[in-house]
């Protein structure tokens, strides 16, 4: 509690612990109990024990909401690419980008079997989610050109890398999927050398 | 002109011999003097020869006649991929996919150049671009899925195409580039197989 106390800002408002965790937790408990189009704002702030107010100060809206995790996933996978060893390989830099996302899927895996589920159900949702993975690859492409590799290998890497990221994902929230989010990394990437190995 | 009194439909008009193909080599030719923004649909019709009726007869605009290409593209690929050996491996009938597109850019190199330059100034056509070749790619892998192709091979092979497809596209339309379609094709493959292959 002291450390509420301490961290109190008078213009954000009171500053709640992890409350962009507890706010996309609740969301999913939602989410999965009743669908997306039926659970308000209001619903989740008080599932999560917050305020609507702050909801909307982490998210401007339950769709913003469904998008929020990916400027996490991009740092996460575009600081792995820049600190994989110099002996790395591009794809193998690319699939330590993969693994490094890992930990952030399985601390989330109600949620992101929900917000799987709602966006798959809405084209438009589908095609933004689209646009992010390719913002996702250029961010990729980018840091491995940092680290000397030269096109079209950078891109080549970064593609297949994310191809192999979103195959690992659909595998992942299948409802009926036991297996981890790591193993499901090793199991595509392997998938993908198999593809394209002469 | 026998074809084109025999052709004659009341209801659709006169009929053109290969008025897209004039029409779309006509905007190439006046988008690359003028710019995209500039140029009426009016003009498009007069440099082709064509009424302004006829090019609406063809396309609802100038935007949709940018991706009027796609599904021409989409049928040789899918074709490509049904019709390649029966021993050819899932990234070899993607590979002869690819291929099967390059005499269409070839036969339309001007128009190409102009499209890729008016579609990367504009956010909007780009996001476009990026779901119509997320569909070339689903279509590619269920292409793939009738020859018997599992996934997720089907997936990463066709996926893996697609970022080869756009890498040789975008060196393609480079204004120094002298190489054919074929050619590059072949060379960006090879980087994929470089980038992958262990």
């Amino acid at each position: 509690m002291s450390v509420t106390v301490i961290r109190y800002h008078h213009h954000m408002g009171r500053w709640e612990p992890d409350a962009r965790g507890r706010l996309t937790q609740a969301a999913g408990e939602l989410y999965a109990e009743r669908g997306f189009d039926d659970v308000t704002v209001a619903e989740i702030a008080e599932r999560a024990g917050l305020t609507e107010r702050t909801f909307f100060r982490h998210f401007a809206d339950k769709r913003e909401q469904l998008f929020a995790g990916q400027e996490i996933l991009e740092q996460a996978m575009v600081g792995a690419v820049a600190e994989a060893p110099d002996a790395a390989a591009p794809l193998e830099a690319v699939e330590l980008a993969l693994h490094a996302t890992a930990a952030f899927f399985e601390n989330r895996s109600t949620w992101s079997q929900e917000r799987a589920s709602i966006i798959a159900a809405n084209p438009g949702l589908q095609e933004r989610e689209l646009i992010k993975m390719a913002h996702l690859a250029d961010a990729i492409a980018a840091a491995l050109r940092e680290r000397g590799v030269t096109e079209p290998a950078a891109s080549l890497a970064a593609q297949s890398g994310i191809a192999v990221f979103h195959v690992t994902f659909q595998g992942w929230v299948r409802p009926e999927n036991t297996r981890s989010f790591a193993e499901l990394i090793d199991e595509s990437m392997a998938a993908l050398k198999g593809v394209t190995g002469s």
